[in-house]
C-alpha cells in the first residue's frame, strides 16, 4: 500500500484545516497510515499511536513491547518509545515539535484521556481540536489494491464456507460449527473472524444478531451463517441461509422473496445513487411480499480494514455512493417461532453498476 | 452473584458523592452489577448501558438486538430499549427521572459521546461528572464466589495447558499451538482466550509479547506458552517455559533463578502489603543474580472479569494488598538472541498469606 500517498493526503487537510498534526489513536487508521498490523487490546491498552505533523515525518509512539515489530512494519514514520506512557512524552514532544493546534480523534479516544491532555496542553499553549473521521472519509474508496485485498479476504471466507457446508450434520451444535469456522479460518491464514460468527438454527435464526448456542443443527429447518474474517487487515462478511436437510415449501417462498430484494438492490448499485435508494428497492420488494415489518435491520454497510464502516446503507442515509466503496447488502427476514433468511453478498461501487465481490451461482437458492 | 447488594453499595457511593444517577458504560462493570453476560463490539458498538439510579431500580438500555438476551440476563434492572439510539433515549429518560447531576465513567467514554452527552445535558440542566473507577474499586475485592468462578477458570485453563503440552511437537509452528490451545478452550466451554495466546519459540521468547508466528517449535530450546481463557465471565491467565526436547544448563540456570523469584514473591504476599513490597521481593532475586536489567516490566496485575486489572504489582504501586484480591506473579528474564524464561501463577491475597490457583507442582521445574 502507498502509505506516503496517504500521509500526503492527511497532511493537505490538515493545512487547510490549519492544524499543526493529528494524533491518530483509533487501530485502524492508525494501520492504514502507518502499515502497523497490530491491534490494540481494547481502547484502554493501546499498542501505538501515530502523530502526523502537517509537514515533514510521521512519528509512531509506541512502548518497548511493541518496538521490533514496529520498526519491521512502519517505513515511513520514526519510531519513538515512551517509558513513562504516551502522555509524558506527548508533553515533551509537541513544543518540541512546535505543534500549537493539534487535531485529535474524538471519535476514538476516552474523555479522561482527554482531560490529561488537556492539563499540559493549556500549560504548554496547545489547542486541541476535536476531529471525527478525517481518516475514515479517506477509507471510504478503497484503490484497486486495496480492493484485491478484500477479494482475496471474500474468497478465503468463502473456501471456509464451503469446507464447513460439506460437514455439516445434525450431530453439530451450533456452538461446534462456529468454532470449526473460526479454526478454519485461521488454520488458512486468516488473523482471525471480523467479528464472532453467528451461526442460528431454526427458531434461532428469527435473530438477526443470534449468539451460537449449544442447540444440534436441526433438520429441515433453516440455519443462518453469518461469518467473516480479516486477511492482511481486510474485512470480509458474508451470510448464507438455507436447510439441512429436506427444504420445506415456507423455507423456498421466503428464500426468492430475500434473493428477489438482494438482487433488486446489487442491481440498483452505481456511483452517485443514494445509498437509501439501495436500501429501498430491496426494502420495497420484501413489502410487497408483505414482510415489512420482518426486516428491522439496515440493509448494508461498508467493509474495508473494518468491518463495519461507512457509508452505512440504511432508509435514513443520504450518503451517495462513490466508484471504490465497498458495502454489503444483506436483506433479511424473520419470523419469530419459525426461523429468519439473511443473505449478504459484498460488492464494489463501480461507474455503472456493482461488482459481486462474492462468487454466489444459485447453487444454494431455490 | 448478588447483582442487588452490589447495586445497593453503587448506589451508597453516589448518595455519598451526591449524585443523582452513574452511568455504567465499561462492560465489565455493567455485568458486574446486572449480570448481562454480552461483550461490546469495541466501544465503538455497545450491546447496552446500565442506569444506576441513587434510589430506586436501574434501567438497562440496549437495543432490539439484544433485548431478548438482556430480558433473559438482568433481572435486577428495567430493560428499555433505544430504536433512536442511546443517547435520544437519554434526552428523555433523565429529565423524566429528575436526573440533575449524572456520574459517567470518564475511563470508558468517547469524547465524542461526551459532546453529545454535554449538548443536550446543557439544555436541561444537568450537570455531568466524569468519575473514574468507581465500580472497578468494587470490583478488586472478589467475594467467595467470584474467587469460585476464577478458580474454575483457572483449572480449566491448565487442563487446555497438559493437554497442548502432550501434543506439543517439532512440527507444529508457534501459530499450530495458538490455534490448538483456543480450540481446546472454546471446545470446554470457555467463551474464548482472555488475550492473544503467546507461544514463543527460542528467540522469540525473548518478547516478552512476542506475537505466535510460522516459526516451527525449536527442539532444545526455550518454549514460552503465556495462555488464558473467560469461562463464565471470568478470566484466568498463566504462563509456563520449557524446554521441548533436551533441557541445557543455561535454561536450567535461568529457570531456577525465576521460580525463586516467584516463590520469593508468592511468600510476600498478604493482606496489609504494599504492591511494591511484592514485586521487590522478586526483583531482588533477580537482580542478585545479574539480571536485573532482563526483567524490564511488572511483577504482576489484577484478574477478574478483566483479564488486565487493579491492583497493579509493580515497583511503583504503593497499593496496599487486600484480603480477596487476585493478582498474577509473573518474573521473567529476557536474553536477546537466546530467549526467555517467565513462570506466572495467579494467587488469592489472604489474611495471613496467598492462597496459589494454579497447580503448579514441580513437574516443569527443574
Amino acid at each position: 500500500m502507498n502509505y506516503a500517498k496517504r500521509i500526503k493526503k492527511v497532511q493537505t487537510i490538515l493545512k487547510k484545516r490549519r492544524l499543526d498534526a493529528l494524533l491518530v489513536t483509533q487501530p485502524e487508521n492508525r494501520r492504514y497510515l502507518s502499515g502497523y498490523t497490530d491491534g490494540d487490546l481494547g481502547i484502554t491498552e493501546t499498542s501505538g499511536v501515530l502523530l502526523v505533523p502537517a509537514k515533514g515525518t510521521p512519528y509512531f509512539l509506541t512502548d518497548f513491547r511493541y518496538k521490533i515489530q514496529a520498526k519491521q512494519e512502519v517505513t515511513n514514520a520514526e519510531v519513538m518509545l515512551y517509558p513513562k506512557g504516551l502522555l509524558a512524552l506527548l508533553e515533551k514532544l509537541l513544543p518540541d515539535l512546535g505543534i500549537k493546534k493539534l487535531g485529535f480523534e474524538s471519535h476514538y479516544l476516552l474523555y479522561s484521556t482527554f482531560l490529561q491532555l488537556e492539563q499540559f496542553a493549556k500549560k504548554a499553549g496547545i489547542t486541541l481540536a476535536p476531529h471525527n473521521n478525517m481518516v475514515e472519509e479517506l477509507r471510504l474508496i478503497k484503490d484497486e489494491k486495496e480492493i484485491k485485498a478484500i477479494r482475496k479476504s471474500v474468497v478465503l471466507n468463502e473456501q471456509v464456507f464451503r469446507e464447513v457446508y460439506e460437514l455439516l450434520s445434525p450431530k453439530m451444535s451450533e456452538l461446534d460449527v462456529a468454532l470449526m469456522i473460526e479454526y478454519l479460518m485461521k488454520k488458512k491464514g486468516a488473523s482471525g473472524p471480523s467479528f464472532e460468527s453467528i451461526v442460528a438454527t431454526g427458531h434461532n435464526s428469527a435473530l438477526p444478531h443470534a449468539v451460537p448456542t449449544n442447540t444440534k443443527i436441526q433438520k429441515n429447518a433453516p440455519l443462518t451463517i453469518d461469518m467473516g474474517l480479516i486477511l492482511d487487515g481486510y474485512c470480509s462478511d458474508m451470510t448464507r441461509s438455507f436447510c439441512v436437510g429436506k427444504t420445506g415449501k415456507k423455507y423456498k417462498k421466503i428464500h426468492r422473496i430475500v434473493r428477489k430484494a438482494q438482487l433488486a438492490a446489487m442491481n440498483t448499485v452505481k456511483a452517485g445513487v443514494r445509498a437509501d435508494q439501495v436500501d429501498r428497492a430491496a426494502r420495497k420488494i420484501i413489502s410487497q411480499a408483505g414482510y415489512g415489518k420482518q426486516f428491522g435491520h439496515a440493509l448494508g454497510h461498508g467493509v474495508g480494514l473494518a468491518v463495519h464502516e461507512d457509508p452505512r446503507v440504511s432508509s435514513m442515509s443520504k450518503q451517495k455512493l462513490k466508484e471504490g466503496m465497498v458495502i454489503t447488502i444483506e436483506p433479511g427476514i424473520y419470523l419469530p417461532g419459525w426461523g429468519g433468511i439473511r443473505l449478504e453478498n459484498m460488492v464494489v461501487v463501480r461507474k455503472d453498476g456493482c461488482e459481486n465481490l462474492n462468487s454466489d451461482t444459485t447453487e444454494l437458492d431455490i
